[in-house]
This record gives C-alpha cells, sequence and structure tokens, in this order.
C-alpha cells in the first residue's frame, strides 16, 4: 500500500459537521452512470475490480474475527463477544465515510506531518470514478477497500478484552480509536505524513503496523487496565482458561487467512500481475511457515499438540508477512513466519504466565508482537535491508506505539472515571451472555436433555403446580360451572399422572385417545377453543406464581397446546 | 440489473420437453474451445469474469441462508432446515436451467407483456460466447449468474415455514414457486416485460422486489396458511422460542453480507469501474446503518441488546438498498438502510405480537416489509426520486405482491387438499429431525456425559444384561463347552463388577490384565475371534431383548471390542 | 489444466538441497517491482488474476474438508481432526515449494515420460512476471495455484483414516505422499508425462484423477490397513456411528462446492470468457444433479431422508464433473453427476456394509469411486467421446491407481513396522482430543450445567476440603494468628455452608453482605490482598491434594476472587 497523496479529490463544502443523520432526499446524486466507457485503461478496469474483490476478502475477516473470538472464549460470554464484532464493522464502516477517511488520506492540499483533515463525510466529482483519480481504481474503490482495513484495526482489541468489558465501554472506545486514533495514525505514512517523508522512509506494506500494531496496542493497554477475569490469577495460581469451541475458531482462522490474500494481495493496489502474484505467495509461505514455527515451539515449550497454539501459529505468520509481503524473498517470507509462529507462542506463555497479563485470546501475542516483528523484518531481509532502513522501521514501530498507547490510556481512563470499564463479578461469573443480553449462544445444548417433568422439579413441583391450578380453575367464573357435582379430589389426581406423562416427554399420540373420551362430554356441553385458552391462561398463571422460568412455562404450554385437538375432539 | 433482450439466443428445437434425464451420448457439444480469442474487448474479458465470481459469491449466499436459519430455529430442527436448503440450490439450478431462463428472459422474439417463454433446457450456438450476445458477458455466464438468484427467492420461503412444514409439501411448493412464479415476475421488469416498459419504467435494480419481496410473499402466504408453531401462541400466552445456535446464525448473516456484494456488485452486469464500486458502497453503507438503526430500535423497544434483532439489521439494510443501490446518494444509503434496520425491529415485534403470524427467523420483516421499504425509497430518494417514479414502483410492489400472493395460496392450498402441509403435533413437540431424518444435528454434545453404565440403566439394567446373556451363552452349541465344571454365579457376578468397570468409563489398561490371566486356559483350549464374535453376538442379542436403544448398543460392543486383544491373549 | 511446458524456467543453482531453513538474509530479491507496466496484454492481466483469486477459493476448500470432516465424525475426535487439517495446509504449500512443483512441471529440459525433477525450491527471472512465462500468468501464480492444488490431494484422506490413527503417523504419510506421490504422478499428464503423449491423450480436466482419485487410493489404503474403528464392526454387527455436527459438515460442503469454482474454472488457466463461464455451468449442473441423485437413490435404498447422504451426493457431483467439465455437454454434466449422486450412496453402503471397510466420512466413494467415474465419463459423454478416448482413460485410471496404491502400501508398512499405525484402544475409546490434545473441542456445553458444587462432589467432598483447609490455616504462620480465641468448630460450620452457597450458582451479591460484616474486624487487623492470596493458595492445595480435577479447580478459585472485594471491605 504506496502513499497516494489525493491531488484530484474535490472538497465538498456543502457536507457540514453534524449532517450524518438529515434527510437529504436529492441532495446526493451518485456520479456513477454518466462516467463514458470508452477507451478505459485495462489497468483502470482491472486493478479497480481486483481492490473490490479484496474488499469483499476483507470484508469476510470481520467474520473470521468473531468466529475466532467466540471460539476461543468461554460458552457463557458467546454472545456477547459476536454482538461486539458486528457492531464493530457498522461503526467502522460509518465513521470512517464520515471522518476517518478524510483523516487518514486528506490529501495533499490538507496533509500535514502529523496530522489533516479534509472534511466530513465521502463525496466526489465525475473524475473520481476515471483515471484521473488514480490510474488503478475509482474514488469510491479506494474508500470502501480503506474502510474494510479501519473496521479490521479494532475488531482485534475485541479479543483481549473478552469476558470482563462493559459492552457500552468497549463500543465507545471503539469508536473513538476508529474514528481518531486509526486513521491520524495511519496518515503518518500511507497518508504522506511524517513517516513517509524520513530519508530513509519507513515501511509498511499493508498493515502490520498500521492495522495490526494499532490495534495491538490498545488491547495490551485494555487488558491491562480492565485486569485479568476473574480467577485467572488467584494467588500463585494461574488458571488456563480454555477455549469452547474449536471448529469455530478453526473456522475464524481459515476465514481470515483467506481474507488476508485480500488484504495483502489488495495492497499491491493494482492488478499488477507479477506484484499480486508474488505476494499471494509470500503470504502463503508466510502463513504455513507460521504453522510450522508454532508446531515444533508448542512442542518444545508445551509439550502436547495444542490446536489454539497451532491456529495462533498461522495468524502469526501472515500479520508477519504483512508489513513486507512485496519486499521480502521467499525464503525470507518462511523465516519470518517460521520466527512468527515461534514468537507468537513464547509470547503467548510469556505474557500469560510471567507478565499476568489476562488476553484471552492472544491478541496481543498475535498482533502487536508478530506486528512488531515483522515490520522489523522489513529492515532485516528482503530488498530493503540496511540500517538505515531498520532505524526508520524502529522510530515507526516507537512512535505508532507510544501515541497509541496514550491515545488508549487516556481514552479508558475517561471512561473509567465516568462509568467504570468492567461488569461486576456476579455478572462476570454468570456470564455476559445472561446479563447484557438475557440469551444463551447455544440454546438446546444441553437443558433438553431431561424430559421436561424433571426439569420443572419432578413430582412435588407438579403436584403443587395443579394443586394451585385447580384453586384457579375452581375460582373462575367462566370454568367453574364444568366442574359442578365433579369429584375433583380424583381429577386432580388423574391431572397429576397425565401431566407426569405429558411433560415426561412420552408419546402424544395415546394421551390423545384419552383424552378425547376424558372430554367428549365438555365437548357436547359446548367447551371450545375460548375455554381452552381460558384453561391454558390459568395454567401458566399458576406456573408462574410458582416461579417456573419463563422457558419452562413456554416448553410446557407448548406440549399442552399440542393436546388442543384431542381435549375438543376434533 | 438492466433489461437485456436476448436477440441473439437462438432456439435449440432439438432440445424437446421432458428430454431431462434421457441419456444424450454425444448430443451436445459445448461451443467453447473453437472461440476465437483474437481481440476481445477488454470490457467482455473482464466483465463476465467479474459476473462469474459474483455468481460464487451469491452462491455462498446459500450457506448463508442455510446457517442463519439453523441457527435460529430450535435444536431439534437443525437438520430438516439444513436439508431444505441444500434441495433448494438443487431443484433452483436444475430448474432454471430447464425452464426458468427462458421463462424470464425469453427474448425478444418470445416476450410478453406477462409471459414468454423460448422453450426447455439452455443452450446456445457460437455468438453466445463472444461479444455478440452481450458486450460484457457470455451466454453461460448470463444463464449460471441470474440461476443463482433463481434460488435465492425460495430459500427465503423456508425460514419463515420452519419447524412445522411437511419436507415434501416443502420440496413440491420450491419446485413450482422457483420453475414458475420467480420467472414468470422477473420478466414483467428484466425480461422486458409490462413494468419495463411503463412511461415512467419500474425500477428494482438487484432484486429488492424481483427476489426478496418475491421469496417474500410466499413467506407471508405460507407461515399463515401453516399457523404457528405448537405452543407460540397459546391463549393469550405469546412464547418467545430462542434461537439455538447464535454464532451460526452470525456466520450466516456475514456470508449473506458477503454473498451481497456479488449480488448487487454483480447486478451492474459489467466490471464499470464506477458503477461496481459505487455499488459496493452504497451497499456496505446500507447494512452498515441498518445494524445501526435495529440496534437504537432495540434498545427503545426491547430494552436490551439483542443479538439476533442486529443481525436482521444488516439484512434489513442490505435488503433495503437493493432496489436503488446504483441510484441513492451515500447519504441516502444511509437513510434507507438506516430506516430498514428500525423497521425491521419494529415489524418482527408487529408480526410476532400483534398479528401473531409466527415466522421463526423474521424473513417476512426483513425480506417482504424491507423489500417494499427499498423498492419505494428509489421512488423518494436519488437520482430516480419524483412523483412518477414513486407511483411505478407502487405499481410494482402492487401487482408482484398479488401475483405472488395468489400463486402462492393456489399452490399451497392444493398441496393441503391432497397431503396436508404440517407434520403432526407428536413430531413437532419431538422435532423434525428425529421424526424425517432419524438423527440428531448436534450428537454427543449431551449424551457422553455420563458414563455408559449409568445410561444403559446402571446395576439393574447391567445385571439384568449379564444373567440374560450367560443363558443364551450356556445355551450355544459352539461356547458351552468352555463352561462346563465352571462356577457359573461366581462367574456372572465377576461378569457384572467387570462391565461395570467396563462401561464406567474407567481405565481399560488395567482391566486387559485381569482379562488376560482370566483367558490364558481358554486360549489353550483353542478360543479364538470365532468364539470372541460368537460372544459379541450373544451380547448384542441380549442387550436387544432388553430394548436397549440401539445407539447404546453400538457403544456398548465398541467397548468390549477394544478388549479382544486382551482376552484373546495377543 | 492443459498441458504446460515450462520453457522458461530458469534453474537456480545457487539453491542448494536443504537450505530450507537456512537464514539467507538479503540472498532472495523478489523480482516484482522491476517489471515494466507498460502494454501488457489484457489476458495476461485478467488471466492472471482470475487464477489467484481461484487459489484463494481452492484454498478455502481446506477449511471445508476440515469443517465437513469434524462434523462427519464424533464429538471426542474434533480437534484431533482440525489438528491435522490444518498441519497439512503448512506441509502442503512448504514441501510444494521445496520440491513439489519442480516434481510436477519440471520443465521441458528435465520432463521424462514418469519422472522429472528440475531442483529444490521455487525462483524466476524477470521474465517469470512477464507473458514470455506463460501468455496467461506469471511463475508465481503458477505455483500457487497448483500448491492448494496439491494439498487438496492429502486432505482426503484424512477423514478416511479418522478416529483412530496416530497423529504423527498421519503427518508423516502426508508429508510423503505430498511431496513425491502426487507431484509424481500428476507429472505423467499436467507436466507432459506418459499420460499426455498416448495417441488419445488421457484427459483429466481439473483432477478427477490427478487430484480425488489420488488422494483417494490413499484413503482406501490407509483405511484398510488401520482397520475399522473400534465397535464398528463387531460379529455380525455393523455398528452406525452417527455424525456430530451436520451444520458444521453442511458449512463444508457448501465451502467445498464455492471452492470448486476456483478449482474448476481456474483449471480453464486462463480468463477466457466462453470456456470459464462454461465450466461454471457444468460444475453448476454437476453438483445440483448429485444432489438429486442422491436423494432419489438414499429414497430407494435407505427409505429415510439422509442429509450426510446428500451432502456426499453434491460432493459426488462436484468429483464427477471435474474431469470433463469443459468437454461435456451441459446434458451431459446433468447425466454425469446424477449418476455420481446416486453411485456414491451406492457404494456408501456397499463399501461400509459389504467390504466392512470403514471410512468415517465416505472419502473412498466420493473422491475414488467418483473420481474414476469422472474420468471415464470423459470417454462416453461429450466432445471427446470414444472408444480410443475411454481407453485411454481406463489406461490413465488404473496407471495412477497402481502407483498410488503401491506408494501408498509401502509407506504405511513402513510406518507400521516403526511406530505401529493406530492408537491405543484405550485411546481410541475415550477420543483423541483427550489423548493426543488434552483438550475437548466443545467445552462447556455440557460441564456447566451442574453446578460447580455437585461438580465437586457435593457435601461430602466439600466438607472434606474444609476440613483440609482449615488444618492447612491453623498451621500457616501468616494465618494462624488471627484464629487465635475463635470457635474454629463454628468457623468451619459456617465456611461449609458458605461454600455451598458460593459453589452451588447462588446470587454472589447476597453472600457479599454477609462476608463483609464478617471480616470488618480482621481488615481492622490489617488483613489485606497478601493474606487473601494466601487463603486462596491453600485452598488450592487442599483441593490439589483431594485430587480435585484442574479445570475445577479454576472454577473454584474463580468464585472465591470474585469475592475478595467484599471480603476485604472495599
Amino acid at each position: 500500500m504506496n502513499t497516494r497523496l489525493k491531488l484530484l479529490r474535490p472538497r465538498n463544502t456543502r457536507f457540514v459537521i453534524g449532517v450524518f443523520f438529515v434527510v437529504a432526499i436529492g441532495l446526493t446524486h451518485p456520479a456513477t452512470a454518466q462516467a463514458a466507457e470508452t477507451a478505459m485503461p485495462v489497468n483502470f478496469i482491472v486493478g479497480n475490480l481486483w481492490l473490490l474483490i479484496a474488499t469483499a476478502m476483507v470484508f469476510l475477516m470481520h467474520l473470521g474475527f468473531a468466529t475466532l473470538e467466540a471460539g476461543l472464549t468461554q460458552h457463557k460470554n458467546t454472545v456477547n463477544i459476536l454482538f461486539k464484532n458486528v457492531c464493530i464493522v457498522s461503526i467502522g464502516i460509518l465513521t470512517y465515510a464520515l471522518i476517518g477517511f478524510n483523516l487518514m488520506y486528506p490529501g495533499e492540499e490538507f496533509a500535514g506531518g502529523f496530522f489533516g483533515f479534509s472534511g466530513f463525510w465521502i463525496s466526489t466529482d465525475p473524475a473520481g470514478i476515471t483515471p484521473a483519480y488514480n490510474e488503478n481504481y475509482t474514488y469510491w474503490t479506494d474508500f470502501i477497500f480503506q474502510a474494510m482495513f479501519a473496521a479490521t484495526a479494532v475488531t482485534i482489541v475485541s479479543g483481549a478484552v473478552a469476558e470482563r468489558i462493559r459492552i457500552e465501554v468497549f463500543l465507545v472506545f471503539a469508536l473513538v480509536y476508529v474514528s481518531l486514533c486509526y486513521p491520524i495514525v495511519g496518515m503518518w505514512k500511507w497518508g504522506g505524513g511524517f513517516l513517509d517523508t524520513l530519508d530513509t522512509p519507513f515501511y509498511d506494506f499493508a498493515g502490520s503496523t498500521f492495522v495490526h500494531s494499532v490495534g495491538g496496542w490498545a488491547a495490551l493497554v485494555g487488558s491491562i487496565m480492565l485486569g485479568p477475569r476473574l480467577g485467572k490469577y488467584v494467588g500463585r495460581y494461574v488458571h488456563d482458561i480454555p477455549p469452547s469451541n474449536l471448529p469455530l475458531a478453526t473456522i475464524g482462522v481459515f476465514l481470515l487467512w483467506f481474507g488476508w490474500y485480500g488484504f495483502n494481495g489488495g495492497s499491491v493496489l493494482s492488478a499488477d500481475p507479477g506484484s499480486v502474484s508474488y505476494v499471494f505467495v509470500t503470504t502463503s509461505l508466510g502463513a504455513a511457515a507460521g504453522i510450522l514455527g508454532a508446531m515444533l515451539t508448542t512442542i518444545v515449550l508445551i509439550k502436547h499438540l495444542d490446536l489454539a497454539m497451532m491456529l495462533n501459529g498461522a495468524l502469526a505468520g501472515l500479520v508477519g508477512i504483512t508489513a513486507g509481503a512485496d519486499q521480502l524473498g521467499t525464503l525470507d517470507a518462511v523465516i519470518t513466519g517460521f520466527v512468527a509462529g515461534g514468537l507468537v507462542v513464547a509470547s503467548v506463555l510469556f505474557i500469560d504466565r510471567k507478565l499476568k497479563i489476562d488476553d484471552p485470546v492472544g491478541a496481543i501475542s498475535v498482533h502487536l508482537v508478530c506486528g512488531i516483528w515483522g515490520t522489523l523484518a522489513v529492515g532485516i531481509f528482503g530488498n530493503l535491508a540496511s540500517i538505515g532502513q531498520f532505524t526508520s522501521q524502529v522510530i515507526g514501530v516507537v512512535s505508532v506505539g507510544a501515541f497509541c498507547g496514550l491515545f488508549s490510556f487516556v481514552v479508558f481512563t475517561v471512561i473509567k472515571r465516568i462509568t467504570g470499564l468492567r461488569v461486576t463479578a456476579d455478572v462476570e461469573v454468570k456470564g455476559l451472555d445472561h446479563h447484557e443480553h438475557g440469551i444463551s449462544g447455544y440454546r438446546g445444548f444441553r437443558e433438553e436433555e431431561r424430559p421436561l417433568y424433571e426439569k420443572l422439579g419432578g413430582e412435588a413441583a407438579v403436584s403443587a403446580t395443579v394443586d394451585l391450578f385447580y384453586k384457579k380453575v375452581l375460582a373462575d367464573d367462566r370454568l367453574k360451572g364444568y366442574f359442578e357435582g365433579v369429584d375433583v379430589e380424583r381429577l386432580r389426581r388423574h391431572q397429576k399422572s397425565f401431566l407426569a406423562v405429558a411433560f415426561g416427554g412420552g408419546a402424544l399420540g395415546t394421551i390423545g385417545q384419552k383424552l378425547r373420551g376424558a372430554h367428549a362430554h365438555l365437548v357436547e356441553q359446548g367447551i371450545g377453543d375460548a375455554e381452552f385458552d381460558r384453561i391454558v391462561d390459568l395454567l401458566e398463571a399458576a406456573l408462574a406464581e410458582l416461579k417456573v422460568p419463563k422457558e419452562l412455562i413456554g416448553e410446557a404450554l407448548q406440549t399442552i397446546d399440542g393436546l388442543r385437538n384431542d381435549v375438543l375432539n376434533r
């Protein structure tokens, strides 16, 4: 991703600050259909198409992060993680359109060494969709490709702070970080800022530093400031909290790898055959070597075959190769990836066991540690390797780290003062899904095994329900008439054994016949849906009064409803 | 997706009706290799490639629907949902080749205002793979891109009728709907029919109406005619039936969003840089704003952070932006998506709580309500906004709705008369997976926790098994000889405690040594695999006679088989 | 995938054997940026881009295989399957770079009828990234596209040998097979070997034989040599071992199908509009007809709607169409796919029930049986159909089968002599995840249902813990001072009932208040974090001494840690 100064981007002064949700009927007319298609250069058509396809591939990385993080954390926090990841995509794209793109690529006119801003919201004139904007892509392609990168950076944070951060805190942090910190830092190089104008310019091809370490620094600061999950470090005890769904985590890593072909391959910013194909090769070799490095290191340090570490090894190799994917030789790519794979295992263990920083998914090790390693590798291996380059790489790493670390610290500190960062201990132990979302990520995997009868509390509970239910029935104006002269005590016994069968998962078919017989005379007396519904209402009231959980009430009523036609002899 | 009249499509009269599965050796020779590659225009090569890639992306939407629907419904109906979605892809592609494509795009010669048909099966002459067919793609690309759309429309229905429809009923409905209703309606605009020849032509860029609302109308009619799931509405009680697998549903939505870049981006029907990139931007903004709209509406109306609603919000934004993705301005796209996101939440609640129509996945709200909204939005915002356009949009919505609603009603009514629509109450309560597919979607997530010993029924059951087993052994001609002079009572006791350990999940290693000792003398007497197999057969017979479920028998025999080498002292 | 002789590949003699992980700073400079972009032919730019995108799509097939295999096997072996699939991608790419590519495509200079090799590791001169290498793609594209295919072939094996092979055995086999067998055999046709120089050359468009059957033969040999899983065939009993996660398997098949558009479409080796679009159509028709064929055959032979069979039907259709995707007519494609779909069902049943070869995922039927069928179909249907072609196809099938079968047999035999192939019976019964990886694929799906109190062993266990804990506390120099004059017996009783509540999943909030009161005087005496940590250490020691599993200890300490602030009155 080379520096691209936007000489031709027109400033649209019509769009004022805060216009975001103002109804703008007829105000905005896309300048698309008017473009003459005559004689467009091949580079422009093909390069543009490739960047759009790469955009879609990078989009899929968000699913990769969502599934990886949900897979590596605990069962009870799954919905919370997914929720955060869905929100981030929305926040990332919208804020990047509102402010981020124009902060990161302000164009020559507005650029500075450290900061530049060319106004709110995205827009272009007709030239923006011609090679006059860029010989390889349109203004819109430029925006949407970069927008997907922006959202990626913050997603990295969500894994490190998972399972204990308050959801509002995370969303506010993500909003501020992606709107301001990510684009300001990115501008330093990709927007033509001071790191691009060093004597030996800092080099970061696709974002080992500007995407991965930017996310990684916030992950580091966030997880330190939040503190570890409860029980993670108690006394001298280090508690390994195992992942809940490794197939899901594996899906995540493969999707990230797939998306990385767009992330790195698209960062060529053209469809140049030599460059894009070469980047595909180094990216693949880096990832493959990362797995190998992680495997060998794991065998030495952990002494068993740890799938999660292997998955992190693949990601480590990918993060590591990202800064120099177009500059490293093929063997350099293997070495860089292999070292990254080993590094990530050692780093996870060091951060977890020695530094006692709790990072549930290893995001700091993957994105920050390997992001730094990959950035430095550009100064060590490949076409650019030199003392001067290495020095520039160190300058870039340090300056980005200082800014992002400070930025994160300030934002988290302000939020902490206002609302606090963590959920309460009670919520954390029970799981964030229950408290913040009122739902479980995986319902029915456990509770359906036991028959409803048992879940309701067995004989005692069903008996209590029936007693209360009949009390209500016999007091009900519409229904009590039907029970005159009936031996209620006997009925109650029948009802108890009937419910034992019905709620016991028994065959409803056989009950059906008995019910038909038992209710035939009532049907002749005229009972119908109204009475049946009334009965169901009273049963619900009885169950609710006995504090039966809402879900079980639903299940009970579902069962009863299945017998309506039998009761009513239809 | 502009109107494309197929002037050049040759009619292949050799293909007669019904030829579908006739062996046709040598009959069909693809006209591919013969094409001279000299000097093909860039537009043709690149446009064609983009549409093919878009085709693959739209294909992936089928996985998106499958996982979304399986994730949002109950654990016990998972296999059934997946089964339907797999079938639909097959049915969609095959029928579209047989009849759909030629109904939807009959070409100028065969087109009418409301109906046209150019014959069965797909074929072309050599010109079909040159720019003479279309300057941006070949005949084959045209077909396969459209075929993927066709299958999508019916998949929408499957979510709304889930958990209670008979599988044959759904498959027959899907077959008829995708073969006839979808292409006939689509022809009205995309094939050059009456909606395309209005004074102000109806506009639907990529299918808010022709794909999403076409599916949505059938979803509405189907869910009304089927009635709600058992226990969903009992008396005054509205039972929320929570989703079973939210990570799976999240995978579904992200894959749908990914596919949508192909769905909308491909509908440009060329790789024109300005148009395709602009459509990527509006599509992204629409989806992102849909999430935001759903989030805010959810907080107001439901008062907690509902992941399923957010996911539906993303889809709502995507459906909403689909009709005008190339015509709306960027802010229009945000507004359209934002409104769609809010609308979907309100609509789900209204349909579920007020209308009491049971739509397990919210398909009606997402695809029908937001499809209509998106279609109308083209008359309100952007380049085409005008009273005349709005009127045309209303005409399109109403005429498509009337036809699809009536079509669905007639088809469902006919099927209902013949076979009925719903599974029995018994099947519904136990789950469709058990009854229709004889399998669970997630096996081993629950039952393996308890040791086999306990699952078999504990001491009493094992004891009964051993008694019966020895009765069989002592009556067996091949085996009884080995037991002469043996204290069978003692053996039986040993066997019982042995099985308690073996089935208790205990360490087989330690049992092994004892078994070796105990059987050494028998091995000397010549017992071998034949005797061991006989023993296993008798044990199986004993377990089967005691009505032990087949799966547990398998597990028991697996354990015993693991001891073969020990018993036979090898 | 036509024969491509690499006339222009330079031999890089600088790279010596074994150089793989030698640090090579500055040694390798990619020849990318230097390429002049002036006037590159359209075919080259677009063809190259398409092959790279196809590469990424084929990469995703690895995720398809991983999820399919993990979904179709047992819950207890999930991590093991995923681990293998992650390793294979790494092994496949690295060995193909080191040796495979140069064995499979040695170039004219080095090629032989049966074997050729042009040296270790990949490299090219500047011409490698120009049309001089190939008019449709660069050297790097050529390599990475082929590398993805190579890794695919071995992945096929992993499903057939699943749930019982030792992981090291599989990895060594995969390494040898993908390094040597796959590329040597592939060279026979695609590298210009003897099958390509037959009078009527053998034809395999995208790999029914060279990818699928190559994998399939090893799957056959491997599963025979390993023998069936324990309890699969016991006596006369054939035990169906049902899949554990059908949504995961469905994800796998759809991803494979998606990837197949790259697999077959990319095998055109250019972006020729007519050819690529035609291949998309035949591929889609083949898969769709495969589902139909499997469905009808399943209904006849199995008499219920078997999702796993339908999924295999789709794959069967895809494997079947792969050899002749560019040569068969559209109806031929339907017939070929339909027959493949039926064949796979019959073959699974025959192999499983009659041959009693245990192939947990049906890989032999899908990849070997349908790979052979697809290869033969090229001689029966379509452009090439003739007796001569059919004969050549048979020659190809037999020679590849003989070589791969023998190769697999030798490799497995050698490994068997050295280490044995199978895990022990004990490991197999408990599951490979537990033994080889020390982790479960799905944690928390079962065990969290019961409160910790119960999992620890109920009253007796908690009581014993408290007794031991107080013994330790009263012997501890730092702590014992605080207990002077305290009624320890009473404290112990309190502690027992406190833990019953705390570990019972009760509300920690209410306990909190009591703890504050009870410890207020101790806080005044100066207890703080140090004392709290000491207490936790002693509790951990007590639990460990009582052999409480590590995971439960973690859970217990997590709960206690949640009360720190209450105890310390903060």
